[in-house]
């Protein structure tokens, strides 16, 4: 099918506090990242304390979670254009290996 | 433990427009998923501009995530029934590998 | 970089109803899992039926994820703390492999 094409590229799931979400996806239009997916008012527990969506004041204090799929090559740079940031901030990256039906979105 | 089993899957993770829910439901269901999660209200930004959950007026315009764990035979035929529609609309599929501990809700 | 370091870890998809979210949360504190994010009003079908974050009249029905990253060896007590949970009602656990650049978030 030539409609059908999977190409093995990083899943990036960036979670961190949703004020800084401007602040985290400049990083991702600076390195050329072309599309991401954000999940919005995640409740978490981690070693800064633990936030709920429906219980902070301030709904700026919501975790988010930034979904992208990049090329290999861009986690490098995208990491250290985040490692500042989580040294002083809550949150973390995951990254895993997936599949993509639509690469010419994710490419670079 | 009896209880216990993993079972090696394939994790399709479908992201598209929130009023085309009811069409990949349909796919899923026509080719056998048993079962599906259903993220609401995503924000994503891709190659046919940004999508915002709270500041879209139409809110058939949010995105949507559905999270299927499926066996490995069915991943092409999914993959084919939504080719077509990824052609002409806003999304992408991720598909990766994952183990489930109840495989009686998702085999087919 | 000294501030970037990978671990490999296991990523647990914790899928279950919402009014369950604090016996969950209560196994992976004893077992020791030191972060989670939640993420709130999933809809979901599975073999137990339809669950809609907008159509169910007792919010408390709605799914909830609980995503964790936890070293390996910390899988099978989980999984066992949850078995028992998982013959009465509705959900499944996702396993899947990851890398994380914070490992002192999540390391028991």
């Amino acid at each position: 099918m030539k409609n059908l094409k999977f190409s093995p590229l990083k899943k990036l799931e960036i979670i961190l506090e949703g004020e800084y979400q401007a602040f985290a996806t400049d990083i991702l239009d600076r390195i050329g990242v072309k599309g991401y997916t954000i999940i919005n008012n995640l409740s978490g527990k981690g070693s800064h304390g633990f936030h709920d969506g429906h219980l902070m004041f301030n709904e700026d204090d919501v975790l988010i979670m930034i979904i992208a799929a990049v090329p290999e090559q861009l986690v490098e740079p995208i990491m250290q254009g985040f490692a500042p940031f989580y040294n002083e901030h809550s949150g973390v990256v995951f990254v895993s290996d997936i599949q993509v039906t639509r690469l010419v979105k994710f490419s670079n």
